[in-house]
């Protein structure tokens, strides 16, 4: 059955609306940026949504559980990552509202069209080029570095598949922020809202999520900090808000 | 005496040094802005220091007490700050080390030649043109909305100033962050510092501080949370440490 776990997955309760999740922990394992950015992302009822770089599907998954979004499309180059996305989608009974397409970001407009979605939303490669890579074809690999596209791919297509108005969403490192948010302005998705994420109140930022409107004006909203550790292996309230346990 | 003070003119303690500053509470004072770009700059021995719309001088006479640069030049176009940031200077005996210019930071280049200086510091008008002004020609007016010069005035004439690898210092708000990044990043004054400053820790930020580098590479780091206040009119500790008071 397509719902079989094969050797060294398991299945990971996604504490929202029962849903569940495949993962291959030796691979890839969706981590605290995924659920940040479904929780910064704002999809409105009736909207389309595209997942650019979707992995296993955690971001389309969270965000039909949270939204009330129309559909909901993954793109995903990895045929082995898309194939336990689609594996979740089955066992969730979510085949209605959530696609995975096996595809390369580069060749988005081409495969959807121009003006198809309503939102992106990604949590692309973080790291720069192929730079200090063991093994730039395993899985791991792909998904934290820009192996197979980059930031100008990403924003590019993007461009090309929002309609005007359309929101971007994205979740990086703020040690890129400049580079993000000048590209961002390039491809004419204006940055409108940031928040950046601190470990503790007293560290240096480590993620940063980003929306941007295509075709916007240049002001845009920084939100407050969004500390996630109290103390020692304490998580602040808010980040427990984010997890749905508090 | 050239340190008189006129009508409605006061004299303030700087709290270091012994210094004071002369200003015209009905005109424009400096604020915490000033105070912690004055902390945020860097300033290595022997490097000389151009302030780009300088006011009363707030920022070249913190400089000239907190660091060990050799030279710092005041660009001024109001006749009448620019005058009181000279009798700031004389009172506190720093004619050697601080010079104030009264001209156009348009002209910039002109009048010190390209490639003069190691850093430039500037805490320009933050407001988008002259939208909502009553009166755009008050002293407060040209302070604090770009009536008389705009980012690109300041980043183009920085740029030409600057030598390479020079250091650009700016605070800002940051409704227009994507902009100043974008913006620093065409002139080529590539973003390597931010730190954004917010009033309370669960509130948006009203300051960002950032530093650029002419010609650096894009990579930027994001530094710790500056909070101002940990409770009504409480400021928190790492705020009476910029002001010298912890």
């Amino acid at each position: 059955m397509e719902n079989n776990l094969k050797p060294e997955e398991r299945l990971d309760d996604l504490q929202v609306k029962g849903y569940r999740i495949i993962q291959n922990p030796s691979k890839f394992c969706f981590g605290m940026d995924a659920v940040l950015l479904s929780n910064f992302a704002k999809v409105k009822k009736g909207e389309s949504v595209l997942d650019i770089g979707t992995g296993t599907g955690i971001i389309p998954i969270l965000l039909e559980a949270k939204t009330d979004g129309k559909h909901f499309t993954g793109l995903e180059i990895q045929q082995e990552s898309a194939d336990m996305a689609r594996r979740s989608i089955s066992y969730n009974h979510l085949e209605e509202k959530i696609d995975i397409v096996t595809g390369d970001v580069k060749e988005a407009a081409n495969l959807f069209g121009s003006v198809s979605f309503d939102v992106i939303t990604t949590n692309p490669p973080y790291m720069i080029g192929a730079h200090g890579l063991q093994n730039k074809n395993s899985a791991k690999a792909i998904a934290r570095h820009e192996v197979l596209c980059d930031l100008d791919d990403i924003l590019c297509e993007s461009a090309k598949v929002l309609r005007p108005g359309g929101r971007f969403y994205m979740v990086h490192r703020p040690f890129r922020l400049a580079e993000i948010l000048s590209k961002m302005c390039s491809y004419k998705i204006e940055p409108k809202r940031m928040r950046l994420v601190y470990p503790y109140i007293d560290k240096e930022p480590n993620m940063v999520l980003i929306e941007g409107s295509k075709g916007g004006n240049s002001r845009m909203k920084v939100e407050s900090p969004l500390i996630v550790y109290k103390g020692k292996n304490r998580y602040t309230d808010e980040l427990l808000r984010e997890y749905g346990l508090k």
